[in-house]
Order: structure tokens, then C-alpha cells, then sequence
């Protein structure tokens, strides 16, 4: 009975992203979905990005959040349209949360749509929100073991970044250890390395640079 | 109908609670739901703890994560009894898990139990597992604003421990305001700081104080 109740959850959510996936077609909207723990640094490596790709693409950003539009604030102050999601309490965002803040975005401007999950490790991979990629977000200073622990991310995940590089001295991690963790679980991911911290940033330009060849290539496809 | 679904469950889950409730009073043992991010320091936090206490007090646990037993093997190597549940991809403990694996202990040799919940700062607080306490465990490298983004865990919790405070040089995080957030959100809340790194442990003493405190104060109850 339970299985049931959930797949029915699960059949909704996949027929709201197969809805957003063909408006982001229509559009010419690349999608990324943004995931990983509280407090992995999602929001400043956000920031980052957005400063280094917005005179080349245009890009909007969706901040899903519990409480608070603290993240949408600091997003706006990048120059970039965004719209803030609030959960009020729920674990993940879903596809019809997302197909209700389209409408508050001109898609025809848009050639990069950047969603910021719940900062949480587990539940947002199991929810399609129609997007092309899904990046896993982890702080450095988390832990090595996290990748065997939480899987569900890793293997839903095209992208992972390993943040806050510069607190790697601080932490006792074996870098290739975890590397080798990360490809057994997903074979295919791309991994990438950053530090956002003010005066050591590092790592984001690569990160950029693929982000608008991606976008770029969707369009190409269009 | 989703509501009343979710209502079932909620009310499923309240009376397992219930039960290991009952029985925890029955054996005298103090009950203690630990949660918190993946990469708070938990399982680090424990070790310290369990060192310091086992001499003095019974103690026991039950580790919750989504695959591995990597945190048993930690929790056995400190001499305490523990099992480990794997939620296969579950985004938090529920209070039936908790009944299944009780068997597994002699709870007449156990005054404080110590249940360390799934990584995850959002779900786990919805479940009463039947524990006496409630303990979120924070990491001070996942930034200052995580109290006001992620209320639902601090309003559900009796004790904050703020985690890796060697860390709090690395990141931009006013303190003294994140405290009096934290406090916004639960006035009679307890908070710790600490640090559980090697040659730089502080903070555990006092934390570890508290716990024999209320775990004697219990049994004298009974």
C-alpha cells in the first residue's frame, strides 16, 4: 500500500518534469540542478559562477530553500533575475514547485536556468525537476567518507564538486581515496575542485567554462 | 488525501514510539536522538563522548545511515555495544527501526542510549524515535545563516552542539549572532561549542558532563 502511495507521488513528479523539460526544449533552456548537505557552499560557489558567466550567457537562478530569501538576495545582488522557492519545512524541491515559478521568468532570456536544491544530501535526488544536469555540491571539510555513505547523490549526480579545497589541511582526508569512491560508485562523473573563500579562489573558471559549453551545445542542438 | 496519507505514517510512527518509550522507561535507560548534517562531526563527536563516559555509565548505540557500516566499526572500537541500521537510501530513522534492533541489546545493562540519526538536517526531526533528548550537531564550517534556513531541526532539538570550532578562523561567521538566531528560534535551547580534533579537543568535557548528568537523573527517577 505504502509503495503504492509513493509511486503515485513519484508518477506526478515525473510528469510535471517531463512538462518543464519540454518548456526548457521550447525555450532553449539549459537546466542545472544544484544539490548537496547544508552548508557544502552552494550559495557562494553560485556567486562565483554567475560573476564569471554573465556576460557571456544569460542566466536565472531558483533558490529552494526551508525558510528565508536570504539566498535569492545574495543571487540578486549577481545581476541575475532569480526567484526564491520556500519549502516551509519540505526536505527537496519537486517538479511542480518549479512548473509554478516559471511563469515569473521570461524563458525566451534565458539560456542558463541554475536550480539551488534543500541543502540536503538524501532526498532531492530522488525528484526529477526536468533539468539536463545535476551537480552534487561537498564541502571538503565534511568528510572522505562521505561518498560511500550518502550513494543515492553520487549516482544521480553528472557533476561533483569538491568545495572549500582550502580547508583540505584541516581535515584528515585521503583526496584519492575518495576520488576512487566517488568513480566506483558513478563511473562517468565529472569531478571538479574549488575553493570560493574571498582572496583563494580557485577552481571556479574551469567549472564555468564547462557550464557555458554545455548551454552553448543545447542550443547548437536547437 | 496526501495530508491523510502522511498523517497514517506520522501516527504509524508515534506509536512505535510510544512503545520504545514504555520501554526505555521499563529498563532505565536514557535515550539520546543525535542529528545534524552529513559531515557535522556525529560519529567524531561520539567517540569523544564515549571515551569519556563508558567508565562511568552503560552506554550503547544505534547508528543510522543510508549504506556501510563504516560508523559501527568506529562506535565498537570504543568498547560500547552498537548496531548499525542502513535506511538503503531512507532520508531518516523512524521509531519502528529503533523497536526492530532493540532486541539486538541487553537494555538492562544500558543507561544511555545513543541514537545517531541519517546525515541530514531536515527530515529526521519529523520522527520521534522515543528518545528522552535531542541533539543537532552542527558543523561552524557550514556557515552562520544554517540556524534561520534549517529551523525545523534547531526547533526540534533540546541541545545544539556547534562542531569543528577549530574551523571558526577559516570562515565569516559572526558567532555571538548566530547564537542569539539560534536562541530566536528556541529560546530554552542548550548550546556547546566544540572541537573534536586531534590535540585540539575542547568542549567534549562539558557536553559529556551534561549527558551523565541527565542519564543519572533518570535512573533516579525510576
Amino acid at each position: 500500500m505504502r509503495i503504492d502511495i509513493k509511486q503515485d507521488l513519484m508518477d506526478e513528479n515525473n510528469a510535471y518534469a517531463a512538462e518543464n523539460r519540454l518548456l526548457f526544449r521550447r525555450y532553449g533552456v539549459f537546466t542545472l540542478n544544484v544539490m548537496g548537505a547544508p552548508g557544502a557552499g552552494k550559495t557562494t560557489l553560485l556567486e562565483r559562477i554567475l560573476r564569471r558567466i554573465h556576460q557571456r550567457i544569460r542566466a536565472a537562478v531558483i533558490e529552494g530553500d526551508l525558510a528565508t530569501a536570504k539566498d535569492a538576495r545574495r543571487i540578486a545582488d549577481c545581476g541575475v533575475p532569480v526567484v526564491q522557492i520556500n519549502t516551509d519545512g519540505g526536505c527537496h524541491l519537486d517538479a511542480l514547485m518549479i512548473n509554478k515559478v516559471l511563469s515569473g521568468f521570461y524563458l525566451d532570456d534565458i539560456d542558463l536556468l541554475i536550480i539551488e536544491n534543500v541543502g540536503n544530501l538524501v532526498c532531492p535526488a530522488a525528484f526529477d525537476l526536468g533539468e539536463d544536469l545535476r551537480m552534487v555540491v561537498m564541502s571538503i571539510a565534511a568528510g572522505g567518507d562521505k561518498p560511500s555513505k550518502y550513494p543515492t547523490a553520487f549516482l544521480a549526480a553528472d557533476i561533483v564538486v569538491l568545495n572549500k579545497m582550502d580547508m583540505l589541511e584541516m581535515v584528515d582526508i585521503d583526496l584519492a581515496e575518495m576520488k576512487k569512491d566517488i568513480l566506483n560508485i558513478k563511473p562517468d562523473i565529472k569531478i571538479f575542485q574549488t575553493c570560493c573563500r574571498k582572496g583563494e579562489v580557485h577552481g571556479v573558471d574551469e567549472l564555468a567554462e564547462y557550464l557555458i559549453k554545455l548551454t552553448k551545445a543545447k542550443h547548437a542542438d536547437d
